[in-house]
């Protein structure tokens, strides 16, 4: 053990586990750095709805301000973490509770965390929210009509699925359990996307996750 | 279409697929804000070589300096995102791919992103590896004789295994492969802690890692 505690003699510290323990990094050194807390975006809803646009565009919203963020979604997660999963219903779920627990690594890194998945069922959304603190977690329902969003088929998924292609399309063919009581709805089908986004800016000033550190 | 497309209009922009590609935030946005760039330290080594006390001092450092940091260790992945796997050499294999890919989206997140496992094989190394671009993956080997590993015995798993409670310890009765050109060597038992962090650190500060971003 002799050459491993020699920093903690020249600091005239004499039990290890306690400087290693003060030299350790911890969340609220980060945040400090950071300037602000950090916290879980949870963007659930329909395809089609506008979920990838509003996450993308918050992210840009948050970084303009000097916020540190990262956006989870389907091309960086479905194309490498969860590479081997398909979309069973076992395999969302492993899919989603993955998510969680990496979302739960970036909070705790400090960053403002964005995800944005269609997440159809309550007990797995509620699975990520229980990885959290009640104020670190914010689920945003991004609530549109299925016809809406059948009219704007961004990815031609509802096309496919209408074609026979897809049988286990979110909204279409394949249920989606509306949040009961999510932090955050935003109506894409009534409101634009900067109002949209205005209210979760609104939402996120009045709480604890983009506050100021001092 | 219309309510999405709305803010691209706003902007006199009319592709919407130009304007949301303007608008997200790329990893050389981020690396921006935090004023460096990004990458992987992955310490790999015997357990005892020193490879978490290394890691957290190392981290330590780096956040003294105002970089952007985050490890990832055995405590935060094998009780989250990991906790379906055992330690068959199958399972070990998945458990640093799904940690080769965390790090790489913190990588992409813009953080300077430290890993301490063992890692014994180097074709599991070299697959993690494989996911960065040559100058962000930093490979430090903790060397250090079983010898001194043993007598240092932190978690007492070398006791655990003498005593035949453990038929899979790495180094003791499990392989662990040297890596044949590792970016860094620190001999723990030649050398003490502060001389093997002030190795790391100058050679980062010689890498592309830790170079400020104007």
């Amino acid at each position: 053990m002799y050459l491993l505690t020699n920093l903690d003699k020249t600091k005239g510290v004499n039990k290890s586990n306690i400087y290693w323990q003060r030299g350790k990094v911890q969340r609220e050194d980060r945040e400090r750095l950071n300037g602000h807390r950090a916290g879980l975006i949870w963007f659930t809803g329909l395809p089609g709805a506008g979920k990838s646009t509003l996450s993308k565009e918050l992210e840009y919203k948050l970084h303009q301000k000097g916020i540190k963020t990262y956006l989870l979604d389907g091309d960086n997660i479905r194309h490498g973490l969860c590479k081997d999963l398909g979309f069973s219903k076992e395999d969302r779920k492993e899919n989603l509770r993955r998510i969680g627990e990496v979302a739960k690594l970036f909070v705790d890194a400090g960053i403002v965390t964005i995800a944005a998945f269609a997440s159809p069922f309550a007990e797995d959304r509620n699975l990520v929210r229980s990885l959290f603190k009640k104020e670190e977690f914010i689920e945003v329902y991004v609530k549109c009509s299925l016809e809406v969003c059948m009219q704007r088929d961004p990815k031609g998924l509802y096309k496919r699925a209408k074609q026979g292609e897809i049988n286990n399309l979110t909204g279409f063919n394949a249920p989606y359990e509306e949040p009961e009581n999510p932090e955050i709805i935003v109506e894409t089908d009534k409101k634009d996307i900067e109002s949209c986004i205005l209210k979760i800016l609104s939402y996120l000033e009045k709480s604890k996750i983009i506050k100021p550190v001092v």
